[in-house]
């Protein structure tokens, strides 16, 4: 990861800024290896500094030796601010910021604190420093894993994959959501593991809540169960979904659990870099629409996967994006039938030149579960 | 809490407001009890809106019954402006926005889809729908806490100290950090609630970094270990810290422990509604001071607990806030020496007009723990 800073900064640099100002939480941490809750980072082509708080001084100074390290004392904004126009000199510059992070009220104290710092709030001149919006710049590099980012995905799914495993062992049938989710999560928790977030196992017509959370549901026979669950192990997520049948299902729903499969398996198939995140989705969509499912799929069929369970890229009907080699994306097609039963499944896959690595190593055949 | 919604919209309608758009999702669940991933509610006088997607419309639908309920479908900001723009009418208004909460991109993309919604993206007028940052003031709302949140909060922090009984329980010496924290959570969670955050269990010299994530290093006889702990129990959270002595420690250690507890006993005695957030600050930290160790208390006093582990008000010596009936604070001074040992001790109370009820019963004297 010791060229992520030099990365970052020549991309930066293309967009014409002097220095990029990175304050989300996770783009510090996979710029810099910081894991504390407050931090603020700047990289321009000279310049690598990492700002905090007294409390993480230790351990940043230990840790960032690759930065330079300052502990603001004082009111945080105004010595992010301090630090930039040190570091900018009398002749200013421009520096991006995460729009897509920064809220507005921290934008607004931001501009002041710079003004004030380089002395424009005094002598009336023009800001020295100029603020961009700059979001998404370092998300697009975490784009692609590196070898490192992908085994700790790996072992983050296989994690998701034993935790199931477990799960199932123990059966379905005559235990509620919640104690399902439950005992599920301490299993995991026990393997050094934490939830990538809050599981959902939605039994019957609750599977037709995408979301709902574990209630007190008895899981009955003949219930289909979606269970959507991830772990985070190292930094790293994994997401995956499976639907089981608790006892035998009408047949009806069986078709309807093969309708599913059917167009996860279709997008699986055309998942490689180069295809789009709306051409991906389609593959999915259209066998679940030609089945009669068109309005019961309201979601889209993927997303990335990396120290967020939910990063860029998308894969669904308004996506722009384009797929690459070492994104790591679902695929999760889905049919919710309101007061009946929902179906969703969900693999997790790497994104490689010609085709994709399954990290999902569970059976997808709709096998009554005890 | 049904009067919430009224509450709301008054204190916005005192601000010249039309409407408040509350997004942000503590205080959403505050206002509607809705805990989805995904709304937004909007209220005045005389509306009561609660807009959010498909996988939410029967949960909504079904529980939030003095709300119009709209599910969007499609692009979910669009959706928004378009509900807003048709409550307000040709007439247009002003709408309060969270500004602490809300990126600058999506007030961005709220501005042009209000224009767009409210057809003066394409007729030229000025839009006839303004935006006002009003971010603090459903927090402002949620600082007085009813009887039922503060019991909440009291269950919380009696979940805290249990578990704080039955770590200590299995001792401490010749444990790891991470081994205690593991168990403490574990025990937490089997009893149905969740850390608030993640715990801090820092042993020795980790004890002078006040936010150390637990390690590995093994608790030896002689350590001082600070412990900071809360629970999240139906929505609502606690946080206690205590200071143990694994063994017996130096004098001078126990003497640091004295100076801290004298500190914490002394704020507590003026925690009182009227008292400012300044001044209670100021009764912990001048006998940190007159012990010299001014420069080792490096944060505030304490913070506002609730729906959130950190909210309103601020007791600091930064703070404009003034204490209320109904806050609930901490009241935790610290004293951290680098290389050496860290000592913090946190109460959580409820501000009373009187005084305050402490919600933390664990003992303070500094014993040795096993």
């Amino acid at each position: 990861m010791n060229d992520r800073p030099d990365r970052l900064a020549a991309a930066a640099n293309e967009r014409g800024l002097d220095l990029l100002l990175v304050t989300d939480s996770i783009n510090l941490r996979w710029l810099t290896g910081f894991a504390g809750t407050n931090g603020a980072a700047f990289c321009g082509p000279a310049h690598r500094d990492f700002l905090t708080d007294f409390r993480y001084t230790e351990l940043a100074e230990s840790t960032l030796t690759a930065w330079d390290v300052h502990t603001v004392r004082g009111e945080w904004i105004g010595g992010v601010a301090a630090r930039l126009v040190e570091r900018l000199g009398s002749g200013g510059g421009r520096v991006g910021y995460e729009d897509d992070h920064l809220t507005v009220r921290t934008l607004r104290k931001l501009e002041e604190a710079l003004a004030e710092a380089s002395g424009s709030g005094r002598g009336g001149a023009a800001p020295a420093v100029t603020l961009e919006p700059a979001g998404g710049l370092t998300q697009s590099l975490r784009r692609r894993k590196d070898p490192a980012e992908l085994a700790a995905i790996t072992a983050a799914a296989e994690l998701t994959d034993a935790t199931y495993r477990q799960t199932l062992e123990q059966g379905l049938t005559g235990r509620t959501e919640a104690e399902v989710a439950r005992t599920a999560l301490a299993w995991m928790r026990e393997q050094g593991g934490e939830p990538s977030f809050p599981p959902i196992v939605a039994a019957g017509p609750n599977g037709a809540l995408p979301h709902a959370v574990p209630g007190e549901r008895r899981i009955a026979s003949g219930d289909l169960v979606v269970f959507d669950m991830g772990a985070e192990l190292d930094g790293y997520c994994s997401d995956c979904t499976r639907t089981f049948a608790a006892g035998a299902v009408t047949p009806e729903a069986g078709e309807t659990y093969q309708t599913v499969l059917r167009a996860q398996l279709a997008a699986l198939e055309g998942i490689r870099a180069g295809i789009t995140g709306m051409a991906a989705d389609a593959l999915a969509r259209d066998p679940i629409a030609a089945a009669g499912h068109a309005e019961q799929f309201g979601h889209g069929l993927g997303h990335g996967v990396g120290m967020e369970v939910h990063e860029a890229p998308r894969l669904s009907p308004l996506s722009t994006d384009t797929l690459l080699e070492g994104d790591v994306v679902t695929v999760e097609p889905g049919v919710y039938l309101p007061g009946r039963y929902g179906i969703r499944i969900e693999d997790l896959v790497a994104v490689t030149a010609e085709g994709h690595r399954n990290l999902s190593g569970l059976p997808k055949a709709l096998e009554p579960a005890p």
